[in-house]
């Protein structure tokens, strides 16, 4: 049976359609539309700081299809060599603490000093997604119509690992149109701040004081992770708070072993409302640079990074293609019901699957 | 060339050997030692509380030849309805804290209460293997002698995955042959400490007292994983500094979250060797036991450890089997050094990786 039609607005099979449009017009418009550019043309572009090739060549990125995939590995083999002249800097930080100021803030600090700044987030649930979900204009306010600034929500997408690479390869593309300072937002109550503190150079958490339960119920080891603690809302009332707050941390920072790098972390406060505070974390940041850079950790971290993701990668496709055969989740349904009865154990129910996918 | 004999004790050829043993007791001893026990004879055995075949199916467990692995199978999936009955004590620490003279206090206080104790360790540096390694009598002098203990070295092998699959079964095999405790002794200094968490009821992670940098370069995550902390060494000159660390780790306990077990991580101290202490560590443990069986979780631990180790094998199994392709590896060494030289992104040279195995 054919499915009953529901509207009045369809053709007459056999009749043709009045040519209501002007067709020399339509077709340039779906010529142009459908341009396809090459390899070239969009390195050239982009190197150039093309906004428009850029958007295309992260939506390439983003693709899921093939023929795109291939097309946007080209761009970003060739966009490689200039992706080391920029610092990339993660900011976490639970809902609330402010971190869509906090960015607009030092975003706009960092465009008034000529700097190109680009916002990237990981997550969904962020600021700069919610932001563009939402419609919500006054999120980043100045960020969205600065001309030095790029500000592009994450790619949507089931996997945190899938998620991450667009991210870290939206980076690349970054660099190479130019922007010198690349900011990947994250929130801080997921699995994504250790992907993101895989991919920067810089990792802050944002945070704002309470009333002495700073470290209550901490992610665990999302302040070993952090380059910096920067406690937010340092205005008004809560200025006493913080300082207490920056006792509290810089204590909790002690009970870690000194980082690689050398570089001992950092608690400072500030008020990204008021722009308070703002310039002294770029100082400290550039205190970092210039450290880590003088010392060989800033790229012994990136050659490490890169090799974490080709391994992250990598052990993700395996575990994708083993537990995606159909065989095999049938039968792991059943091997745990048989190891919660107690009739197997982990190890014979685990030889037992892997026979099926040989 | 043939290699020149350098040893004047050689048969030479077409002469054949005086036969200067009695070849029928030689057949005798030969049977005797090749004879092989069936499943059932080994299953009925260990029920029995029998040492020497608990001994050796701990060495069928332990053999990496196929025959061997299947009866282990065999026996496992028939003692495994024998397991619950126990409980599994992890203990952890850095060389130095007194393990051994802990364990072995411990381990006489139980089985002066009629309970029997098993001792097994998970890497070869720890004072259980030092012992066996060195010959060295006086560790564990008591226990070493005590019916009711049994010390089993953790079995050699290269990857922790390997040794603790071996250990994990080796708990199940004590367990059935009617040891009622069984302490897995780890040296907190490597990864073996996730894999013994994974594998135990009560993680206990030893400590002595410093000068007040107790927290100092504290291992990540070792804290947050205990159930409870023990300062050994607790007395003479020690006794007030070991009251300062148990404040300084109790503060340390309170920026975790609190565990789903509803339990909450006790700091004691003792004295292993003047055997002080050890009687409050043990009630510890019995409130623990009551609390966790009471309100499930205890049931609840066991049933996710199950389920953690069936999915860390396959995934190992899944890693080893790609990385140990002589194609992959050679590939492998080579993407890395385009990685080093910026002229790949991790993600392709994953995606190249991956299609050598297909």
């Amino acid at each position: 049976m054919t499915k009953k039609k529901t509207t009045a607005l369809h053709e007459v099979d056999g009749v043709s359609q009045p040519e209501t449009t002007n067709k020399m017009a339509a077709d340039k418009i779906k010529a142009t539309r459908n341009r396809q550019y090459s390899v070239d043309e969009y390195v050239s572009q982009i190197l150039a700081g093309s906004i428009p090739f850029l958007s295309r060549a992260i939506t390439l990125v983003e693709s899921t299809k093939a023929s795109h995939q291939e097309k946007a590995n080209a761009i970003l083999e060739r966009c490689l060599a200039y992706a080391n002249k920029s610092v990339r800097i993660g900011i976490t930080g639970v809902p609330g603490v402010g971190k869509s100021t906090f960015i607009e803030s030092y975003g706009s600090y960092l465009t008034a000093q000529n700097k190109k700044v680009a916002v990237l987030a990981i997550d969904p649930s962020s600021s700069v997604n919610k932001g563009s979900i939402l419609g919500d204009k006054t999120r980043m306010e100045a960020l969205v119509t600065d001309p030095n600034a790029f500000i592009r929500p994450s790619p949507s997408g089931t996997s945190l690992g899938g998620v991450a690479q667009k991210t870290r390869e939206t980076i690349i593309l970054c660099e190479a149109a130019g922007f010198d300072t690349v900011i990947i937002e994250t929130v801080g109550v997921g699995q994504s701040e250790t992907a993101v503190h895989s991919m920067v150079d810089f990792f802050l958490l944002l945070k704002i004081s309470g009333a002495g339960d700073e470290l209550q119920g901490i992610k665990r080891g999302i302040i070993e992770m952090a380059d910096a603690i920067v406690i937010n809302k340092a205005d008004g009332d809560n200025v006493q708070n913080a300082k207490i707050a920056k006792t509290a941390f810089n204590r909790a920072l002690h009970l870690y072993p000194p980082k690689e790098s050398k570089w001992i972390p950092k608690v400072l406060t500030c008020s990204a409302l008021n722009h308070e505070g703002v310039d002294k974390i770029d100082a400290m940041i550039n205190d970092y640079l210039s450290l880590t850079k003088t010392n060989g950790s800033f790229d012994k971290r990136r050659q490490e990074q890169n090799k974490y993701w080709l391994f992250a990668t990598i052990e993700q496709q395996l575990k994708d293609n083993f537990y995606n055969n159909t065989l095999v989740s049938e039968a792991l349904s059943k091997a745990i019901e048989d190891l919660e009865k107690g009739t197997t154990t982990p190890f014979n129910a685990a030889e037992k699957l892997l026979k099926i996918n040989r």
